[in-house]
């Protein structure tokens, strides 16, 4: 068996998230079935971070096995099989037994909002606009505040298939380039929409609607009602995933 | 009177260019459109670059006159009424006369060239791919040899209405941002497909199947077809136009 590492860039506009649902546009459907196509058997993909409808990948990264021999074009294949809106950027054998999902030590994500007062037409689905009051320095503090291990209930929806709630962020800071303002965050692991309430709450503060120190008892294990509005996805994207 | 300016951002991939055609959506026509539902009196706009259809703007300007009084609101008003791929940046009073393409003493280029070996699926409509061999040396070469006056008919379509062809070039230079090399140029004034051009002709050098030298000559006046492919608009922008 071979082990196969694809790394993998997606506009989240047009598909209905990551993961496969009978009659409906989804990243591993699209991805399988160029595989499958290619390699001439069926192929079943483990990914690192599983994205809702709507999020973008820039470093996404997805394994699967094969006994089929690779062939060399294998990348440059995909992309002819696949739309505009989803591009293989390496396609390679990895060490035996890698698992894209299970050896990631760490997911980085990345939220953009678009603070200037009109709106863009180059950012129409790329950022979030947020044409409100912004205190950056409150944004910074609770930034700070979320380094470390919490208990994160209150950031992922109360109907949940995730059985623990604590996760470690590694880092988290807020950062401008021009009138784009980009929360990046790098965790050991994401729960579902857990960065886009993170953010949506994050706002809430910066425009004065909630404070800082209600924000920080949050990390102490509040419940789902207690935290923000859930940011839009067209703001988010799996930047990247760390690995040995 | 009161003469009025508008600072202006669009996505060229939904109009048919600037200019007002008949049953076509363009810029014009819509921004028109909107300004005669606002002051409720036909307006007729001036603008600085006429761009072609699939060309982008992130530094438009138009200007107008009305005996109007301007509404303080102008321009969230004209924001409500036209689509998310145009954007008025700014609208003010602007001193008596002010003529957005008269007055303006030059206008900067940026043309985008996404130079990766796969396309990317957030550069789709936003860069032109060109995953070939790039001598970005000879590159540097041509963009220093277009400083200064040149005649530029090698580098408009043969069928024209313009009537001189020198040019003046104020500053000329390729610039790399990760992926992204962008020409980046600023001149008096250009002429229809100018930049298009020069960029499709400099590429014909970095890919070597045209050399410094004969790029060198096509500035000294010649004929269309000694020049290169016209590159495709989606890859430029009106970044800005410069007045007193």
């Amino acid at each position: 068996m071979t082990t196969v590492r694809l790394d993998i860039e997606y506009d989240g506009a047009g598909f209905k998230g990551w993961a496969r649902q009978a009659g409906l546009r989804t990243v591993q459907s699209e991805l399988e079935a160029a595989l499958a196509t290619v390699l001439r058997e069926p192929i079943g993909l483990t990914v690192a971070g599983r994205t809702d409808t709507g999020v973008h990948a820039r470093g996404q990264v997805a394994s699967f096995e094969t006994a089929v021999e690779l062939p060399d074009d294998l990348k440059w294949r995909l992309n002819g099989l696949t739309a505009n809106d989803l591009t293989v950027t390496a396609a390679a054998r990895a060490d035996d037994g890698f698992d894209a999902r299970g050896d990631a030590l760490s997911r980085t994500y990345r939220y953009r909002v678009l603070t200037r007062d009109a709106s863009s037409p180059f950012e129409q689905g790329r950022a979030f606009w947020w044409p409100h009051r912004l205190d950056r320095d409150a944004l910074d503090a609770c930034a700070a505040a979320l380094l470390g291990i919490h208990d994160f209930t209150a950031f992922t929806p109360t109907q949940t298939d995730h059985v623990h709630f604590d996760r470690k962020i590694l880092s988290a800071a807020w950062e401008s380039d021009g009138d784009i303002l980009s929360f990046n965050v790098t965790a050991d692991a994401f729960m579902r929409n857990m960065v886009r309430i993170l953010v949506g709450t994050q706002l809430e503060v910066a425009n004065g609607k909630r404070t800082q120190e209600s924000f920080k008892r949050l990390l102490q294990g509040a419940r789902r009602p207690d935290a923000g509005e859930t940011a839009p996805p067209h703001g988010l994207y799996l930047e990247s995933v760390a690995y040995d």
